[in-house]
């Protein structure tokens, strides 16, 4: 046996999420993933995946791993699977990996973006891929309140009910706006992420920039452990799994333009 | 009677071209343009454009102009037509114009950009709006080439047939090849462009690219006039038409990165 990881971009607008579901929605990308490669090599595996992205979420750098008893050489198995992958999908990278590795458990960090469209009037070219928010937001106020956010925490006011955590502490190493041209990004660097807090710290980012709350607020609300103090969960279409890491290396040396 | 002009982005990946057709063919720019202004004001026009896109082709920064004998205000004309418009047009501004303004003949001169992705495998988020181009291309060289392209020339070899032009003669201001992570942008700045001349002129770049033509040939592809010596067109996708001048404005007033 083999086990084998994938890097895996997709656009998630056509997709019911990354989850396998068991009654039909829609497609999925688990499902679509494992679906090929039983046309490629008849054998039904079972991904296991670093992150669970809902309905209309996005990847560049999701990963995903599998047990394979197939010879299949790693280096051909990104040309066998887009062969037969939809176009909004596409296997960037694959290696063999040690027996113990899993996508899901041996993550030391993840990094999710998140777009905002700020344009009076939305781009078109961004529709799918940022949250359009019309009236102008003060990115200057969202940076403070972006930079109290990092930082080792119970982060309870930022998970949404359902998941599946029972412990609410995690690190976000970086919270990082920056504007360019009227798009912003929110980039969030972390070693685990509870359900939903990426999209539940960034709406609360844009009541910042609305002038709806101030960031001196900030430790305030993290305190509380209310999720009604958090506000609004930020729409899916903005989030991008940009990339899960494995290694010691820490964010900066991986990402240098986030310090 | 006033003469309202418009800028307009779309998405062109479904529609079937700018031109409104007689057949049904599929969805067109100018027919859903048309058929919203009804709807919102029960008044039938015909929208003149500068530039006919092709089906596939988007825009960033399309000019329309029509007649209208109503009073509705210029500032409220892109918010109404957003309203019944579908997500992928949308309405940037519109402002009156003198009587003679026609979007078409009024135009001094265009930027268009063409967009290839240059990635091993392709990039998901640009697959609609880049042509993939998985072999490395030689940027320095298509940068040769394009500067050879630029001048006044008789631009016979880069017209498809079928276009409606009788004179050949051409001023490409600017013809500039860039590359940021693997995404190639080429764009194109003239007083006009021939029937698909700019998909062909990216098209023989990219031979350049490959290194099936050599950049020295580019003097005797132009003195040629003949239309085989210009390889393929490129596909439409990755046509991009950011901006119509109708000012005495130079293009490198307008966009001084072009320089």
């Amino acid at each position: 046996m083999r086990n084998i990881q994938l890097i895996v971009a997709y656009d998630g607008t056509n997709y019911h999420g990354f989850q396998r579901q068991h009654e039909t929605h829609g497609p999925t990308i688990q499902g679509t993933l494992e679906e090929v490669w039983a046309r490629l090599v008849e054998e039904e595996v079972t991904l296991a995946t670093a992150g669970r992205t809902d309905t209309g979420v996005h990847a560049s750098g999701q990963v995903v791993n599998f047990m394979t008893l197939t010879r299949i050489p790693e280096g051909k198995i990104p040309k066998a699977f887009n062969s037969l992958l939809p176009r909004d999908i596409r296997i960037l990278r694959a290696k063999c990996v040690p027996d113990d590795f899993n996508a899901r458990w041996s993550a030391k960090w993840k990094r999710y973006d998140y777009q905002i469209d700020n344009h009076p009037i939305p781009d078109v070219f961004k529709r799918l891929y940022a949250h359009h928010v019309p009236v102008p937001l003060n990115v200057a106020q969202m940076q403070v309140a972006a930079s109290l956010l990092e930082g080792r925490h119970n982060f309870k006011t930022f998970a949404a009910a359902g998941g599946a955590s029972k412990t609410f502490e995690r690190t976000l190493y970086r919270c990082k706006v920056k504007e360019e041209d009227g798009l912003i990004t929110v980039s969030c660097v972390g070693d685990g992420f509870l359900y939903h807090m990426v999209r539940i710290l960034v709406g609360t980012l844009m009541d910042v920039g609305k002038g709806r709350i101030s960031a001196q607020e900030i430790p305030d609300i993290i305190a509380s452990h209310e999720r009604k103090r958090a506000r609004m969960i930020a729409p899916a279409k903005g989030l991008n799994l940009v990339h899960v890491n494995y290694t010691e290396e820490s964010p900066f040396e991986v990402f240098p333009g986030l310090l």
